[in-house]
């Protein structure tokens, strides 16, 4: 049986049901920690469901962080710096990083309210999430604020790497699953992924 | 054991274990396929991996084509058209729609190449992966080039939803995983999602 909704429907839906339904719609998504630190060395752990990839060559990571959620001390950190970390989230982590997105004061780090250790880098100022599999340090290179609902779109370059060698295949492909990697599924389901193989590269028959 | 790249190492590696190094960092992405129409009715499939939710009142929707890759016929016709439409992948045609990524002359459609059926809307002109369980109608309210890589973000509002009722929680969460709803990883691995629940909306504690 199929349910339809018109775009009027959408409008007139009770707002929880709605915010729940839209962020369920694409499917899954990875589930990112986003490192920061302020000027006063004040660290700073948001997560983050809209980590998209920009392009290899550079090598360049898009995200998008909402206007009135929590991470806009994330954004103000990013800002100053110039730089952040992305640290993927496995099972061994995952409720840690749900309870980093309550609203914590600002005075205190997420890294100590959900007890997660943080990793310094040499190469940014910016703190890593020691139990995660792959790191990524990146700086950034634009934002731009979304004009249509204020969105602000932030796009890093990777400038430091750092994961578990025993993820990496010779082609340069990570194996995310073995690492009990989860993904997001609207607002706050979790997943595993249980792998189906990899597909060659496609040709017209 | 940890693996370190720093920019250099990531600027000097091999083309083809860049591209996929870079494309499995972040983890899970979403399959969703893109379906379009252009002036003289030829549809359009193509496979996109960076769905990202922008908002839920309006609902928006973002999605980043590249400049170079096969969806240039997507990006043509959206443009065009006005809307196009995004439609979940499954197990039962990951396969598919992995095939439609392959370079397809511009006078045939991914649809028939790849054997998958058409739907029509009511309310756009675009058409929909029949086989789908969540397929989302969108109008398009912004392209923009990105200054970085002349990737183009698109932003489109949802104006239809149709999707299995049985999916649906009164909440309005989607049960993504019990319709063997697949995520990419990399460029070309695919997997089932394993559902470890949903958590409580987060607060300090």
């Amino acid at each position: 049986m199929r349910e339809k909704f018109t775009q009027s429907d959408i409008q007139a839906m009770e707002k929880r049901k709605r915010t729940n339904l839209i962020n369920s719609l694409s499917g899954y998504k990875s589930a990112n920690l986003l490192g920061s630190v302020n000027n006063e060395g004040q660290t700073n752990l948001a997560l983050m469901s809209s980590v998209f990839h920009v392009g290899a060559n550079p090598a360049l990571v898009g995200l998008l962080i909402r206007p009135h959620s929590v991470p806009r001390h994330s954004l103000e950190n990013l800002i100053e710096q110039q730089c952040f970390t992305l640290n993927v989230v496995t099972e061994s982590i995952y409720r840690q990083a749900h309870q980093s997105t309550a609203r914590y004061p600002r005075e205190q780090s997420e890294f100590e309210a959900v007890h997660l250790d943080v990793e310094f880098s040499d190469v940014i100022n910016a703190p890593y999430v020691a139990d995660s599999p792959v790191k990524t340090g990146l700086s950034v290179v634009e934002t731009q604020t979304l004009s249509v609902n204020d969105c602000v779109l932030v796009i890093g370059e990777i400038v430091e790497i750092s994961l578990d060698k025993a993820l990496i295949a010779n082609d340069g492909h990570l194996d995310i699953a073995s690492a009990n990697t989860v993904a997001v599924t609207g607002l706050d389901e979790y997943h595993l992924g249980q792998s189906l193989g990899r597909l060659p590269y496609p040709k017209p028959e």
